[in-house]
């Protein structure tokens, strides 16, 4: 039974739209999934592209795509006041809360924050105030982040190399899908694979 | 009852995977198509968009994703030998296939050509074959191509200034949709729209 791979960044919207339906997807296939956070920014500097906002018609449109998604997924979605927003340290924060065995509460906390009630996922205390709602030391947590810089280059790196070029990017072994969109052609895979 | 507008060039294989269903969907919802040739990279110039295949990580697995959504489709799929084509004729010809009736099966005919058969619709010769197969003088169309610079410069501008950055681009009213992958989107418009 392959696993399902999934290559995101709390920055990148329609990561948080595939993070609301990912595990629902690989559940009913019977995959296990892996969260993977990755930094968008490093992924976009390594294979010289760039994101939809950098075009200025690309990113208006971007709003309304969203926003048809969100309905069709009935899933809340704010904008948050700054974006794009720095998202290294929340990622860092996240590498440091899968030592404990939360990366996917805090992920999809940090996700929540950010994209269903605007928060500033850059801050620090906002970051240890989720750690906390997971049941981590959040002070604890955003401390250890420094110690995490090499690991997330280099699932960065990891993703880049096996052909990752934006995010949300999907694996079901050796097959990438790019986007919440292609969510559908990833249980298409993972069906396909059932035993 | 809307009209569902469809901007294409024939050098987007996904404008091509849109032209096999575009009609169908707008059938079933009862309202009628409109088929409006415009160039890309006249879109790409004023929006500073750019292709695909301009970023090779995004352009190589552009290929995996168009066979993915032609096996899907059960369209047959050949990638013409030059990628990308000069389009420029072949979307003058159309406008030109358009004065006299025929723009729609003409533009079937350059789609198919190219992207079924890798034909090199980027020559006088084809083209003029193409537009024979459907009834008009082939010759004549090509030696009329020039008069329709300006009419698709009209068209490609129409579309830039109402959004447009990138093909397929369809409108349902003042609504925008992006994409093949958006079509079930359009769908749900026209749907929405049924008296």
């Amino acid at each position: 039974m392959p696993t399902l791979e999934f290559f995101y960044d709390f920055v990148s919207p329609y990561s948080f739209l595939a993070s609301t339906r990912v595990e629902a997807i690989a559940h009913r296939c019977g995959a296990p999934v892996r969260f993977l956070p990755f930094l968008l920014g490093g992924v976009f500097k390594a294979t010289q592209n760039r994101a939809p906002i950098e075009t200025a018609a690309k990113g208006r449109h971007m709003l309304v795509d969203l926003e048809r998604w969100a309905k069709r997924l009935q899933v809340p979605l704010a904008f948050p006041a700054t974006f794009p927003f720095g998202s290294i340290l929340a990622l860092r924060c996240a590498l440091a809360a899968e030592r404990e065995g939360k990366l996917v509460p805090f992920t999809h906390a940090v996700f929540r924050a950010a994209w269903t009630e605007g928060k500033d996922v850059a801050s620090p205390e906002v970051l240890a105030g989720l750690a906390g709602g997971v049941g981590l030391d959040g002070a604890k947590l955003v401390a250890a982040a420094p110690e995490f810089k090499a690991a997330l280059m280099a699932q960065t790196e990891e993703a880049v190399r096996r052909g990752a070029f934006g995010a949300p990017t999907f694996f079901v072994g050796q097959e990438m899908f790019v986007g919440n969109d292609r969510l559908d052609f990833v249980e298409e895979a993972l069906r396909a694979r059932l035993p």
